[in-house]
């Protein structure tokens, strides 16, 4: 019987804040720099007037659908196919119009994949896996004896209760 | 702290042998009896030639977006979330067209639940509730000593493993 492990999308798997500030830039003329993102949530990043964006872009039809996925996602995530019950769960259902999107992107970039192993969910505490790799640790918390791995992002920066996990390439390192 | 409750929508919420059933009466002008269904899953119980009609409604937008509520479902429900933390746990991945029609239905029937309590999946053994109302017993299968309750539907009517609820009356009998 294989271990099960769950891997999260936005921030894990995809580019969420490349995306955001491309539609930013399209918006205001500007990115952000990595400086100005540096320990924040994109939403806390911008000028106060704009704190709104991220939220109508996260609900536009087609925002999730060209995401940029992670260097080395596909590799790993087909290597630990074979050795791991994987499903990908995703805090998704806040916006009805990403449902679609969030599918046909992980139909077209991870084809060895399938429908059974999607969750899209809005809190991720019903779910029980052996291993989690997720970008936010309140996704831990309810999990019984499970091993985590926290995916570095911005936001997540000063948190250092968690295992870490820096880009794909580390964890294939830790887990094939 | 409550118990966790996650209840199935289609032939557990929602009357979706109704709904196939119009759709066929709509493509073929006539509809199955229920003596015609009984024991069966719909595409069992038509001519050879349809069965591959049930999945194509499955996959149609607006399908899912107005099938009939249970009757006593909304109220019961409405009571069982002042006493059991839910989640609507559907197998809906297979069928992307689907998933925005799921949210909404729930939003427009249900509007005392929110997108936190949805969880649309494909496969339900990463769910782990204490309790489960479902028509498929393969989704109880992997729990670890939760309650479950057989919701009654035409495709399970043989089955007698496990505890069974015939309406909502009866689920409000036994869990409020």
């Amino acid at each position: 019987m294989m271990l099960t492990l769950a891997i999260d999308m936005d921030e894990t798997m995809a580019d969420t804040t490349r995306q955001i500030n491309k539609w930013y830039e399209r918006e205001f003329g500007h990115t952000l720099t990595e400086e100005q993102l540096h320990g924040k949530e994109f939403r806390q990043a911008v000028p106060p007037g704009h704190s709104g964006v991220v939220h109508k872009y996260l609900n536009t039809p087609g925002f999730f659908r060209d995401i940029e996925v992670y260097p080395d996602a596909i590799e790993v995530v087909r290597e630990l196919n074979k050795k791991y019950q994987i499903f990908v769960v995703s805090a998704a259902t806040e916006f009805p119009n990403s449902l679609k999107d969030k599918i046909e992107w992980l139909d077209e970039l991870f084809p060895y994949l399938n429908w059974k192993q999607y969750c899209l969910c809005g809190d991720k505490s019903l779910v029980q896996t052996d291993l989690m790799i997720d970008d936010r640790s309140r996704n831990f918390i309810h999990l019984k004896g499970s091993k985590t791995y926290l995916y570095s992002a911005h936001h997540n920066v000063a948190e250092t209760a968690y295992e870490r996990v820096n880009d794909w390439k580390e964890v294939a390192q830790k887990l094939l």
